[in-house]
């Protein structure tokens, strides 16, 4: 199976950034050749923007089916009135519809990856197997009752998740302990050890909110992060979603470790978690610093063009400098930053790279005059202007049509789901 | 030419807010029927959300040619640097495909009425009479030789626009003093008085940034919305652009006058004015309250359903209370607010009203489930789901199609002035 993007605008994304007009082949999973190609293809894509498909590194994939059900309540409100009762109530089918709509929602906004962490792992791994997404299946460790089994069966189910998954082309498998307010200090231990063991990743939240802060710092005498750290949970494998109240002091540990930071926006702002995760700091520091949109319940899209957008604004507004916060830098934050910390092959468009890859139309309204691409992809462009997605190689959105699943089942599916969660 | 939208959801900003299934019957410019329609129709659209179209309260429609010319960049350099400099060379025909370019890209994002402030205005109003979008033309008014004309030829050019517009069915004639720190006061007044005589709006930038309010202060003695009131430019038909810095008794003072706010979140936060326009205070006091998008140089999209977002997520960060601003009252703000300010019948699908009108296609992975669709419309639509607009009842976006332009050679034209503009 070959693809050939012919006479393409290519933001590379390699080490100097470079934009070039050209053309992009690819052969079975790997971008094979950039520059001037002659030979053919299966597939020919002509005049497209060109680049590197976005990464989500937070997310809760099945959390689409959430969509709008509460919005505009406290956070506490929130999830004690909306989200966990209709949580309770998940089954595997809610499950599988859910990731599918979030597969849906992201390639047609040019996402390639997720970083996911929930219930029922397992089923969302399977789902991003066959629609085709590349994920990061976090498996949710936490010291309660989950829809799916007792807490006490989560830890070794998680090895067996883990097992299953490690050789997969599509799926990396994940420990995902949810917090240090929800994990014990020997559930985070037991979740660090076994991350070790089969050195894969860690993804938890970190310092989302104030009140989390004082929380832990109340109960063990020692903000979040000191809690992971001490605890073997901060890792050079670890991904810390959110960090929206972390110290000076925090961000030095952070890059010092080799940690990543995900910095989710736009699900801060709705939430009004109030907090600012440092990206100055953090880039003086030279830490890992990644985007994500977090789930759809809280967001309320898994739109990453807009979450780039915002995660621009929302600093420079508050440091009263629009140079604090640019869009090279945001850019760099959902590709290349990502995968540099994974340590995967994807994120840029150089020969020898994983194929994922996405194309936009520049011709439209939203995006003319090209003066400055990198402006338009992070200050003007939105899923609208997405017109094919390739992940580790394989179409599975092309010309704004989905390949791998068929859109009017999964709609149907949706709200059959939404009826049975919340009875109306 | 008559329009009946089939089998529609239909979100009606009524007065109680109603959203109902049924249909809507266009009937030449007007709304002539809500709910079971059987006669039959010039043209049927089926199964879509109906809702007002948006209105966007301030922007400067040319400057799309400046999108992302100038990024990241503080609010004085980009504009001595970027802004100025390229505005001095802009001649009528940039302006013409500016704003056909503007308006192709509301259109596409569901926006059906524009308030606009610029030079070359005439040739602005013209554009949107032409394409079909309705329009505030607001005539820059300010203590400069624009690129249009000198400075002393301003209040008689104005006048003469106002005479020329000021019975259009699509384009409302404003007079539009810039601000108090680029108008004397005896600018403001003559902008003030013409206004009075021919019972017109006046639309004003008004405390956009702390830098403004300290600068004006110390010139006249007086921040800017007192210095407006004190030479006449403050009334019930005053249009203030921004609101980012001003105080409790400020919001009193325009509540009490009857002028309406503009909030620009996202140009706001893009410039890093640091300002919050005060929208609780706001509506605690029955302000008129609305949205806009400003100029896509600052933004970088015109794009309202963005908008919304942003206005809803920056206060409920700001003050840490996710319910402090509703998705109901955002969608207020871009609809009935704006229109019941200028006391123009459109804002809302009720018997009667002019027939600004957009469909929405909510089979699409962003819009689904439908728990909530008021929520959708401000967290999760995005121009994308756009796919038909009604101005003035003349259907100008079709099945997500230009109806009254001519795509290809607007996209044409549009790089060729950028070249003349910037010389690259």
């Amino acid at each position: 199976m070959s693809i050939l993007l012919k006479d393409a605008t290519i933001v590379r994304q390699n080490s100097t950034r470079d934009i070039v007009h050209g053309d992009v082949y690819i052969e079975d999973d790997i971008i094979t050749e950039v520059g001037t190609v002659h030979h053919e293809a299966d597939i020919v894509i002509k005049d497209r923007l060109v680049m590197p498909g976005l990464m989500n590194m937070h997310t809760h994939l099945p959390m689409t089916l959430l969509r709008g059900y509460g919005d505009d309540l406290p956070l506490e409100e929130w999830l004690r009135t909306r989200i966990w009762p209709v949580e309770k109530k998940l089954k595997e089918r809610h499950i599988r519809i859910g990731t599918t709509l979030a597969f849906m929602e992201m390639v047609a906004g040019g996402t390639t990856c997720a970083a996911d962490m929930y219930f029922f792992e397992d089923v969302i791994a399977g789902v991003c197997r066959d629609v085709g997404m590349r994920c990061l299946a976090g498996f949710s460790i936490i010291d309660f009752d989950t829809p799916e089994m007792k807490r006490e069966e989560l830890i070794p189910a998680c090895e067996k998740f883990i097992r299953k998954w490690q050789n997969d082309d599509l799926v990396i498998p994940v420990v995902a302990p949810h917090s240090t307010y929800s994990c014990s200090p020997e559930t985070l231990e037991r979740a660090a050890g076994m991350a070790k063991r089969y050195n894969t990743y860690i993804h938890t939240h970190c310092s989302e909110t104030r009140h989390e802060v004082y929380d832990v710092l109340n109960r063990y005498g020692e903000r979040p992060l000191a809690q992971l750290k001490k605890h073997g949970a901060l890792t050079e494998k670890t991904m810390l979603a959110h960090c929206g109240w972390i110290t000076k002091e925090e961000v030095r540990d952070i890059a010092g470790v080799g940690a990543c930071v995900i910095h989710n926006p736009v699900s801060n702002m709705k939430l009004a978690t109030g907090g600012y995760t440092p990206l100055p700091e953090l880039f003086d520091a030279h830490a890992s610093v990644t985007l994500g949109t977090d789930g759809a319940a809280s967001n309320n899209t898994l739109d990453m063009f807009e979450t780039m957008k915002f995660a621009a604004l929302i600093h420079k507004h508050h440091r009263w400098d629009a140079s604090i916060v640019t869009a090279q830098q945001v850019l760099d934050m959902a590709t290349v930053n990502a995968a540099r910390f994974l340590g995967l092959p994807v994120g840029s468009i150089e020969e020898g790279k994983k194929a994922d890859v996405i194309c936009l139309d520049l011709h439209a309204p939203n995006l003319l005059p090209k003066h400055n691409i990198v402006s338009h992809l992070v200050y003007a462009a939105s899923g609208y202007n997405v017109t094919d997605v390739i992940i580790n190689g394989k179409m599975v959105y092309h010309n704004r049509t989905f390949v791998t699943v068929d859109e009017d089942q999964v709609y149907e599916e949706v709200e059959k789901a939404k009826e049975e969660l919340t009875g109306m």
